[in-house]
């Protein structure tokens, strides 16, 4: 049923491309079966790749067993402890070797596996990836940046952090626009993005004085970075045309995450209740069935489901802890695009040159 | 066509129960024309209306005069400038005693209406407030509390502060509880609310400090101000129904707030959009009218305008600047609701009662 990763290594080689993923498959709220499930999806569709899976082989093996396209394209690597989505981060830093979440993240640390994907405890994946991984050279805090459905021509805005530090002063929220820069080229494909700093409003005098100094420090990487910093932009921007990359602290990020789902939730609830009213309405949901589905397609938030960890040396995709198949398919499929761009080490690289670039023009001013 | 204040007066005492509301009738962005419409929507639907408009006479008395339903139950204020989205709060401050936003709190000021309603600049039409009507005894930053659609059987939970001030401490955070109590009370007949407190997890142990020291004092008070503390809830919980009142500050509030009604109209436009996709979907569509138009009606933002200015001794009903007739009607009925509740009132005795309760139990543990 499974392969070790030296088999995986010359398939790799054969094939040329092939794309190893380590997958946490514990953790989610769903279990292993619909991680597993969402493997298989992914696999189905894309050649290109291979996996590590991590958790204990007894529950592991026989999920497997059953998704006959998965025949020689998964490792197990048995590990018997489960990080709960209750567990405190601290804990899991002290006691948590054992689990299927440290296996997934270490194997990306060992080069092993391009990109880490796990549906388990926010907190917990982000202390061991900075744990293991280590920042990159310059970054004071990593972030978490997310794909939202927006007005743009590209479909999608990159927002982050949404909730990988509670805090942020000017110089994160700086190092912030640049990590969102690089995602939105290698996530998005668009070339120069354009920058915004979530605000109460886009008038110069608005807001707390961390803003208004992050604003200038962006401002003054633009052109050597290569975005357009827009200036602020609000809450209703997020899922707007003013800006593809919207720079935020975590705690603001993760509130307007949460608020947008539920908002996107409760309309879609709404909109089933509607026509479930009446024999008529039914009648006519059943017409626009092609019409609702496309809406669906559109606004599904499981499609663009993975919060990128940006700052770190390594590429690490959360998935929503709740997410079906089809959401750990979409998780994993961001993380095989990421490792195949070359996202972490382009990303690395412009922290770099930006970092090198300020310390200069300090250096210069002094 | 208009008449006295005096003569509303006679008509009130006349009537029994008539309210007179003062209205800023300028500053919005669809111009006077529009809130004169929405007036006159409100006055057709309720008898119990009667009102003090505010801007320059040349422009009203035209627009007023043309709405026959209006007869006698206006009276102009006659004010040459007006508060622009741009200016400053401070500079109104300075220069604007002569504008349509400054004499609409004037009138609740002096006694001759029970409540305001304006669709200009929310910081100017705040600071004008916090001048004029000054702060209830007690409260240190007032608030913006608004209503928002929600999965709780009332429809709505109340959301504050929304943006009167970006920042908020955790005795801050504790007003705003107890002002988002009585008005759950007041304006959606919820006996005893449940109070959530938004952080980034629902964990004891997550978010900032002032959150959990705010999580204390609320949970203090639960007992003597007859709520509910339901802990800290997430963004997700804003239209859902883990809590009635959802206390955050101003920043948060505002961002959440905008992302909410960004990602509603996105949504809806979304829909328009996929069932104008083909023919089909157009016929679709046809046959799903009434459906589609109760879900606008159980999701329509315009259905729930207004935000009201918390801690005040007085009641401010801040409308969209972007309402339409519909948006100003539903902010004047707002204003209706609250004014004949005797809101202000009530809020300022919970206030005082709460107050002296904490003053009391400092005094017991010293």
């Amino acid at each position: 049923m499974t392969v070790s990763t030296d088999q995986i290594g010359d398939l790799a080689r054969t094939h040329g491309k092939r794309i190893i993923l380590s997958i946490d498959a514990m953790g989610g709220d769903e279990g292993p079966a619909a991680i597993v499930a969402g493997i298989s999806r992914s696999a189905s569709k894309n050649p290109d790749l291979g996996f590590i899976v991590h958790g204990p082989a007894s529950t592991l093996e026989p999920l497997l067993a059953k998704r006959k396209n998965l025949a020689g394209l998964c490792e197990v690597r048995d590990v018997p402890d489960v990080v709960k989505m209750t567990d405190k981060p601290s804990q899991t830093l002290r006691s948590g070797k054992n689990t299927s979440m440290w296996s997934a993240v270490e194997a990306v640390r060992s080069g092993e596996a391009a990109a880490c994907v796990s549906c388990g405890n926010t907190g917990a994946l982000m202390a061991m990836s900075m744990i293991r991984l280590r920042k990159l050279p310059g970054v004071n805090r990593p972030a978490i940046g997310i794909l939202w459905p927006s007005r743009s021509v590209h479909g999608f805005n990159v927002m982050l952090d949404v909730g990988a530090d509670i805090r942020a002063d000017a110089t994160d929220l700086l190092q912030y626009a640049l990590m969102g820069v690089s995602y939105a080229r290698n996530g998005l494909n668009i070339e120069r993005p354009r920058v915004g700093l979530l605000n109460v409003g886009t008038e110069e005098h608005k807001g707390r004085n961390e803003l208004h100094e992050a604003g200038e420090l962006i401002e003054g990487q633009a052109e050597a970075a290569d975005f357009e910093y827009v200036g602020f932009v609000e809450g209703g921007d997020i899922p707007g045309d003013r800006a593809d990359v919207i720079v935020t602290d975590g705690f603001t990020g993760n509130v307007a995450l949460k608020t947008g789902e539920g908002t996107a939730s409760l309309i879609g609830d709404r909109l089933k209740e509607a026509f479930n009213y009446s024999l008529l309405s039914k009648f006519a949901a059943l017409l626009a069935l092609t019409s609702l589905k496309r809406l669906r397609q559109r606004i599904d938030p499981r499609r663009v489901n993975g919060g990128v960890f940006l700052g770190l040396n390594g590429t690490v995709v959360k998935s929503h802890g709740s997410a079906d198949a089809t959401g750990v398919d979409a998780a994993i499929n961001l993380a095989f695009r990421l490792a195949q761009s070359g996202f972490s080490d382009r990303l690395a690289k412009r922290i770099a040159a930006s970092t090198t670039a300020a310390a200069k023009s300090i250096a210069e001013e002094s």
